[in-house]
């Protein structure tokens, strides 16, 4: 309906920004309207910075991440330590855990998680390459850093099984109670897992 | 922190895309993962969109609404009815009465509401265009469709006083009951309303 109102060029404006994880029509459409009142402040560089990704980035070769370098930042840094490997689902947690500044290792995008329900088998995410990084003997510890969900175990289960005739380690995160969270609010599943995996205080 | 990990040209974009109502710094680095993953399909045509919006869009010298053509296609549009004003606080809100297809008249976009305790007098919103159009005579009722907010309130008021000494009717919308509202969700105000201006059934 805005198409009458507002121009094809809005409309098409509004149609591309509701695609976007998070905006709805309705958002979109505030999205679009902020954009055009901002014209010079936000339009125009988002405008430069969603050219620039698109000519710029790449997918790393060796781990999946995206940067404008490939191998990417990730990967060329010599600081980091070569023995360690950490298998992440997406680029999201790979981010994540790089906020955290949780380990100062090397990363292996999987690109999703072994889905027999949705049809995603073996070759559907970045196995063969993950095999083939580990099997060139530098790496010692593989820590399989996916989601806590069905989908996330059974990669786990089925990377360790890929992995278990090379002389790696392969280890998860600890299961747990988050920090700052409050034990009303957390699930069974979790509480007990808490209670198992206790340590000395 | 993500620029360390993955390039600045993405922690640009991430914090550009933060800047659009409704996406906060989480969902703006999904919406970039998502653009990044999407390129030809999202990535493109949205840069090229907003590089039309930012070259082509105006803002239409008659009545605030935006468009590519100024006077803007609804200030053409011959077959709407040039005795009534549509005034309206923002480019939004002329879109949503255009979708209800509430009215075929012309509109005026104030471009906010009068609001003191934000400094925002009388000059800086688009009353004087307003009452240059009003004067010009061919108007005979001007409609007040701004919010039922106390800011909309004061500003209606202003309004119906500035076009008071102008041979022109000012009407505004009508409160009640919305069309499949559930009257117990209600505050007390609209209820109240909706039966002092109960009418005929």
């Amino acid at each position: 309906m805005a198409e009458r109102v507002a121009g094809a060029e809005i409309e098409r404006l509004i149609q591309l920004l509701a695609r976007l994880p998070g905006l709805g029509p309705r958002s979109a459409r505030r999205a679009a309207l902020h954009l055009i009142r901002k014209r010079e402040e936000l339009l125009a560089p988002l405008a430069d910075a969603m050219q620039t990704a698109r000519e710029k980035i790449l997918v790393c070769s060796q781990c999946g991440n995206i940067d404008t370098l490939d191998p990417c930042t990730i990967c060329r840094d010599q600081r980091r330590d070569p023995n360690v490997l950490v298998v992440v689902e997406t680029v999201a947690d790979l981010w994540a855990l790089e906020r955290a500044g949780a380990i100062r290792a090397r990363y292996h995008v999987l690109g999703g998680t072994l889905s027999p329900l949705d049809g995603i088998g073996p070759q559907d995410i970045n196995l063969e390459t993950l095999v083939a990084r580990v099997g060139e003997g530098e790496v010692r510890e593989v820590i399989l850093a996916v989601n806590a969900t069905v989908d996330g175990q059974t990669t786990a289960h089925y990377v360790t099984d890929l992995l278990s005739h090379l002389e790696v380690k392969t280890t998860r995160l600890a299961h747990g109670v988050p920090v700052g969270g409050e034990l009303d609010y957390l699930d069974e599943g979790t509480l007990s897992t808490a209670i198992r995996q206790r340590t000395v205080f």
